[in-house]
């Protein structure tokens, strides 16, 4: 379990209870398939998806079964998420242990995030209300299309700041706003508080991906865990890209045609996007949305689980970049 | 529309109406994703298992737009298992088309089988009640554990026959059991009828892929569209080989530690498991599925969509082989 959690025992507990749910419910004869699920679930992610389902749960009539079920349901979709991202993106490690795709081939991975993908429907056929399913399967769609839409704009530098927000809204914002917003429909908040989670998850969500995408630029090996320069090597062109692109067409014209990047060209890119405000533009817009969040998350319902969600916001948003 | 539906006006009337559904729920703003599903859903399957859906339907009471949501989603969940079966074995063809991964790129295709699934499971939490949503994600994980299975089971000669009617009870019946089983449930049928379709579905799957097996070491390219030797130079044993290997190991003993088969060595094992019996004895496990599965078909209530079930399983299950 991640150490975040040290400090909110209950939640702690709560997330512990998920693992052991998430264990149970992928049990299967294979052992080898039982085994490297469990590797998943032990593979030291933050757990952040099913504690914002826990969290905002406490907000309504929070029935811990229940809460567990769906906390669990997201955390395997985003696992199935990431199972089958690894194997579009030949990745060979994630949080520091090799990918699935990597240990047992790519073909054994797109059947593994498939069997997630169905333990899923599953749990929620026994634990939610049909509406929850639908949607459910409404933000797995738009996370889907959000990711073939990252793959069919890759070496594309016509991107504009619109079609990047509307793709990272799919690819990683959906997610959480889809875990916030579970947990306090699922435990019978109104519906207007049900899309204030909503709205929240989405601001986190924006900002977290800005942030992110940053750090592919400013970001050492060393603090983030994520290496530098990789999402242009893939001809990902993220926003501190696109806003210093088109701030200065004519430096970055050597680069629209490419459909490959050399070591130095991506060094003169990283180059070439701090030089034309790249960076600066794109810490504004995160800015923006963080105090989108902060604002949203202020006018919640005094309780102790709003100021653990503050918090955690806090550490989630406040990265070094 | 398949050819074997001219006979059955009002089925090729609702398998029309079945593919309207299919292209109306996987609309897209991006036109290329809604394009190629297009393709996926023109691409000349038989529309037997959404078929099967209609057929069961009407031994209940039968309600036309609900039966097209469901025989869609079944269609559905069988295009996104073949999208991805076509990943895993680098497939280029799939019935004379270019597959999705061929055209697309592998990366393409894993995600358009996972939009595809999220949108059945978005159609069933609309038309369908919470048990079959169950029913329908156990099925699909059996599904992806038999695929899983038969990736494991590679070049493994030391198959048993139980252990290769498990994996395609997974692989192929389990989505022709729950075509007839969905329809006949959704419609009110007794839990007995119900029971019985599963079963004629299990048996006429197991019949189809023992025969479609038989087919890798008898048939020719031109008649069945299946190249001879296919799953053999996939390290795929299926029950001829299995039969053959286990009557004489020792004609088989130099392939069975083998991990890639020359041309000649195919031929060779095509040799062999004709010369030992394999397809007789093959031939005899299909028999006894297809009257197992006339027996049950019989035992149905009297009316005309007994009569179409009976006729399509005749068709389906006296392939030449």
């Amino acid at each position: 379990m991640d150490k975040i959690w040290n400090k909110y025992e209950d939640i702690q507990k709560e997330l512990e209870a998920v693992v052991s749910f998430m264990e149970k419910n992928t049990k299967c004869k294979d052992k080898k398939i039982e085994g490297s699920i469990k590797e998943l679930i032990h593979s030291g992610g933050k757990m952040l998806r099913p504690a914002f389902v826990i969290i905002s749960s406490h907000f309504g009539n929070y029935d811990a079964e229940k809460t567990r079920s769906l906390a669990s349901v997201i955390e395997l979709l985003h696992m199935a998420t990431l199972v089958h991202d690894d194997v579009v993106d030949d990745a060979k490690l994630r949080r520091g242990q090799e990918t699935v795709q990597s240990k047992y081939g790519k073909d054994y991975a797109v059947y593994i995030g498939d069997f997630l993908f169905c333990v899923c429907f599953k749990i929620l056929a026994s634990s939610a209300t049909l509406q929850s399913i639908k949607i459910d399967s409404n933000s797995m769609s738009r996370i889907c299309l959000g990711e073939i839409d990252q793959l069919n704009s890759r070496f594309n530098s016509n991107l504009s700041v619109k079609s990047y927000l509307n793709r990272i809204s799919g690819k990683t914002a959906e997610l959480l706003s889809l875990s916030l917003y579970t947990g306090a429909a699922e435990s019978g908040c109104s519906d207007g508080l049900c899309k204030q989670f909503w709205k929240i998850g989405h601001n986190i969500g924006m900002a977290f991906q800005i942030i992110d995408d940053i750090l592919d630029y400013v970001g050492s090996n060393n603090v983030v865990g994520k290496a530098v320069g990789k999402d242009i090597k893939q001809g990902i062109f993220t926003v501190p890209f696109i806003y210093a692109a088109n701030k200065n067409r004519r430096a970055f014209e050597p680069y629209f045609h490419k459909e490959v990047f050399s070591e130095e060209d991506v060094r003169k890119i990283i180059e070439l996007v701090n030089n034309n405000g790249g960076i600066t533009s794109s810490r504004e817009l995160a800015d923006k949305y963080t105090k989108k969040a902060f604002n949203l998350i202020n006018r919640l319902p005094e309780n102790r689980h709003k100021i653990i969600l503050k918090e955690i916001t806090e550490m989630l948003l406040k990265r070094t970049y």
